[in-house]
């Protein structure tokens, strides 16, 4: 069933010592790590989106080259290394199955921006804004099959249902924020479980998966299963504070689009219950009636500034991406352990 | 890889002498067959269909609740019956495998009412007419993750095989359908292949999982695909008949759906191949130009009785409904399998 009614890897334990690295180099790192592994995968997505229907890889090709970046199959590369696989064996599931973690997770944005009416992704037009929303829907729905075929060819149970668990998990974790979507009584609990849900699921899908293939034994999977999910949501809570801090054109994020769809997330709680009630009243006016005029967006930065709220949502990151190094700390020391620990500091980094 | 490649199925075969019965018993008589596994398979649908993310039960107990034939679960059913499933065995299997194939059609539904901006669905308003187009997209999604995890839950991999094509073969169909939508250039070939895909894929693939897990030989594996392959195919030939000729309180459907989204159809492809020059300025203004005025469906409703074009389509179906009551010719004689011959009837019989 799915991960929502368990909040207990949302839970941050504390952390052990680990060596500390500059956090703006993880993510070249993990690139360096996985290099060929990663061609391997841009390879195996290219040719496993064909279809004799012209106008899919057509559409997925355009979400592909919009080139995010490839944050969930590198997790996979990488724990598969950190695991030891495939070390001699030469095999190559880790490679199909990381493309399978892209697949979901393109499915997924393609569903999200037709959810959100969003016209930007990663600063390009958006698929459906080029496409329409119906070929957004179907394409979505091709690539989401297409993850489960290949996870059929590798053959694992154990594999799908990890995989299967995440994409009901997924789910269940938009449709909670399509519930709370202009609720601010929503609680800080059920905002985690929706991040939860549509973000972290993934990351600790994938990063487990890296240590099922490589036959580790169950505490292993769970300490990679626990990295990626505190590193997903820690992943998410800076993607929410970006949403009103961010740089537009670094970022390829319209500022605001969280406000403006009247999203309850946490900059937005942390600022709402911080607030006195003129502040409360200005909040439920613009989230929850969604009755927004042209100096609302300024007056929410100016209030969460006042309030602390960014800062408070990126104390919580902090306290994930911890939390995130710490289920490392079963593993031996080596380059893929020091780079995936540095990993969770970059994404609270970005931020700053 | 998709099914879409391969027209082979679509190409009816000469029909062997089988014992033909009313047609219209033929559904009453199916229901009958599997009673105490329909039930089974409606109480598994109803609790798997459950998480504490209240909107998703409530939205698919909406579809559910409409109550569709359940004629691809039954299709299961029957097929497992006719191939000795359960059997002294006493298992399961064929109903979990029955939910997963109406979950998989479910979220089809959901997405296709989205895709299509119906605002009915069996003759009550569609669910996203109520719940909105966000949560019919993303529940659509939870019940076919939902539906991997009762295959993954099964354990077979032939059956995720066969269930994982089919749904990427699914969405195939609905892109090609997207594609030759407003385009009268469409040949026939093109417009079976979409109905191949949307529609007789899954029907191949639920009949196909009887056999499966009855543990027989690959031709009655083989028999039962083409029989259910063959059965889509008539079923949705008549289906876009009725949309140009149902009576529309007894069917639940608007006539002229198909006629307004401006889909390329048999009976429109008929009419149009049939059609002097006027006629077929009008179709090219009605359908690729989607200019259409009041009188608009009453005249082509009597072009399309003019031109034979709903008679030529029933042919057409009934050619597909005789190959598919031969494919059934590999298994002994059986009430189960008298039956099945009989429900290709009925998919006929039912538009005259």
């Amino acid at each position: 069933m799915g991960g929502l009614a368990s909040p207990r890897a949302a839970e941050p334990v504390p952390a052990p010592a680990l060596p500390a690295r500059n956090g703006e180099d993880a993510l070249t790192a993990l690139v360096e790590l996985v290099g060929d592994d990663l061609q391997a995968c841009d390879r195996a997505i290219v040719s496993r989106m064909d279809s004799p229907v012209a106008l899919i890889p057509q559409l997925a090709a355009h979400i592909v080259a919009a080139g995010g970046k490839r944050l969930r199959p590198l997790l996979t590369l990488a724990s598969a290394r950190l695991c030891g696989y495939p070390g001699a064996t030469g095999g190559a599931r880790h490679i199909d199955l990381a493309a399978c973690v892209e697949f979901i997770h393109t499915a997924t944005l393609l569903h999200d921006d037709v959810v959100d009416e969003s016209q930007l992704r990663r600063g390009l037009a958006s698929a459906n804004a080029i496409f329409g929303n119906k070929a957004s829907v179907l394409v979505g729905d091709f690539l989401f099959a297409r993850a489960f075929q290949l996870m059929v060819d590798d053959g694992s149970l154990a594999v799908l249902t990890i995989l299967s668990r995440a994409a009901a998990t997924i789910a269940e974790g938009e449709v909670l924020q399509l519930q709370t979507q202009n609720d601010l009584s929503t609680t800080e609990d059920q905002y985690l479980r929706v991040i939860q849900g549509k973000t972290a699921a993934l990351f600790a899908a994938a990063c487990e998966v890296g240590a099922v293939i490589a036959g580790r034994p169950p505490r292993e999977q769970e300490a990679l299963a626990a990295f990626g999910m505190n590193l997903g949501i820690a992943f998410q809570l800076v993607d929410d504070a970006l949403d009103y801090a961010a740089n537009q054109a670094t970022l390829g994020k319209t500022v605001g689009d969280d406000f403006r769809e009247g999203k309850v997330t946490l900059p937005v709680l942390a600022a709402y219950q911080a607030g006195d009630e003129p502040e409360r009243l200005f909040w439920r006016r613009a989230i929850e009636d969604g009755a927004q005029d042209d100096g609302d967006l300024d007056r929410a930065l100016h209030l969460m500034a006042e309030r602390g709220a960014i800062e408070a949502t990126l104390v919580r990151a902090h306290g994930f991406a911890t939390a995130a190094r710490a289920a490392l700390a079963v593993f031996p020391d080596s380059p893929a352990r020091c780079i995936l620990a540095d990993v969770a500091d970059f994404t609270v980094s970005r931020a700053r």
